[in-house]
């Protein structure tokens, strides 16, 4: 029997965004988009909506501003029922630059913050709810949080704050189960009035488990990404998540065919997935930038000299 | 703390000879042995050993067969404490083939069997057994077992079986963790006398984690591959095992750096991994032999229609 509550949550354009700046082209995310809808995936998330006076236009792609106009290119026409998401950073948005839901494309704003930012996080959902947005708290590199702040920003987030789901998000892909079923749990015991949302990165091949996991424990918001594309080892396959889901709304084949054409071509010419370095990362719980880094230099074989470099700066 | 009874047990040549017919060189096969033993890897199975009444040695290469002198040659030399597997199939071995231990440098014997040949499985272990070996059975396509005869099985190997350990045979790569804790639990509670072991297939990326589920649940035995080498998706990635072992004994950079020098070129060659039509396979509880025989033809990436007549094939 399936759990109508659980909602599956596309990144693919916002989090493979990381690797290309962002600059998808139209015709590619509107692929994208037509068939995440035909499968029936609940969101779409498109990019980051930034403030414009902190980056520039001309060294980042359009889906990391993410004008209403930008989106309304690609998606208008496709028949859906795909609800789009917006991601923005604690301190990168120009909350000005958000108009009323009524006047936008966007259902969904989601804050990513770390704990120490929790305050900024939750005066920002506010303000996106109050404007009428679906909104939720993304609690980045979550594996390094310590206990005490992480309890406290959670009770914060409970009595404070306007958001329906708060995320675990596992940044460095560092939660085995036991931990990810410690997380949801105290998510899930302290946050009595919100959704748990979950998004893994798959740098020791445990995105998928724990997807799974925090649903066993009764999480009800999954983030997947076609193909598992995304920054370094990349997320949760889409496909895999929906061949487990057993709601009869969602179709693989709408997204088997989406890899075949789009997904297989593109993994030519763009690194993610499976690569020792983002492994050695995700088990020693560190940010991939290092393994990102190696892998454009003339070292990028060189794993056991990576890993013994990054072991010692744990000394 | 680390539990000292959980042994590693890497099946890299074994398995990976179900892609190249076991035709591993010498000079490959003593680089893996040389790493598992530096790694402080318990066991290393290195193929089967087929009756060349039955198969030929031109088809075939040596690791099919597994000859004591050709083990030697791979061996003999190097300093390890790692311990040499041999696998056999029902039907295909000849026992008067296998040699009394004392004399022969293989120390344990693993026999594969679908429930319905468990008696003869039973009889081959119990002769290995009385030559002088270690010995296990490993309980082929798991996930298709019916309840009744999987548990009359269990209680025959408990009352007969002189085999120190059962294993859990994912070989669809079809289980997930939930399944995984169910079968464990199941087998521990019949098995009281044996350990219990854990071969996993990576079709839709949870080798690892149901490896790790099974350890939760006091599995002992784990199975492995280096890069995750093996026929199709191939297995729980060795590297990743050891990243998550705790004992101090397991040092995972020389496995590191046998991947950065003969595993990443080699993966050029041979496919392997996570392959969208071996997660098809896995999704629908399927051999992989038909995403094998779609990989070599010219409808490769066409997935969509490869589900669709799976997914028919199932009415």
């Amino acid at each position: 029997m399936f759990r109508e509550k659980i909602k599956v949550f596309d990144c693919t354009i916002r989090d493979g965004g990381l690797i290309n700046n962002h600059d998808f082209d139209d015709r590619f995310v509107r692929e994208v988009y037509k068939a995440l809808s035909a499968a029936g995936v609940d969101y779409m998330e498109i990019g980051y909506k930034n403030s414009r006076k902190l980056f520039s236009g001309k060294e980042f792609g359009k889906w990391k501003f993410c004008d209403d106009d930008d989106i309304r290119k690609v998606i208008d026409g496709v028949p859906s029922k795909t609800k789009i998401s917006v991601m923005v950073d604690v301190g990168r948005v120009d909350v000005e630059d958000v108009k009323p839901r009524k006047d936008s494309p966007v259902s969904m704003i989601r804050v990513a913050s770390y704990v120490k930012d929790i305050d900024k996080a939750i005066y920002l959902v506010n303000h996106f709810a109050d404007k009428g947005y679906e909104t939720t708290v993304n609690i980045m590199a979550i594996s390094r949080a310590l206990d005490n702040e992480l309890n406290e920003a959670l009770h914060q987030l409970e009595k404070e704050c306007k958001a329906e789901v708060i995320y675990i998000v596992d940044s460095f892909g560092a939660l085995y189960q036991e931990s990810t079923e410690f997380l949801v749990k105290k998510f899930k015991s302290i946050l009595k009035s919100k959704e748990i949302g979950m998004h893994a990165h798959n740098n020791q091949q445990l995105a998928f488990a724990n997807t799974i996991e925090a649903i066993i424990h009764n999480a009800n918001y999954m983030d997947a990404t076609v193909y598992g594309l995304g920054r370094a080892a990349g997320n949760c396959p889409l496909e895999l998540l929906i061949g487990f889901l057993k709601n009869p709304k969602f179709d693989i084949r709408p997204i088997l065919d989406l890899i075949s054409k789009e997904f297989v071509p593109l993994r030519e010419k763009m690194e993610w997935g499976y690569v020792i370095p983002y492994a050695i990362t995700g088990m020693l719980d560190e940010h991939p930038k290092s393994a990102i880094a190696l892998r454009e230099s003339d070292k990028k074989e060189n794993y056991r000299e990576f890993y013994e470099s990054l072991a010692a700066g744990l000394d």
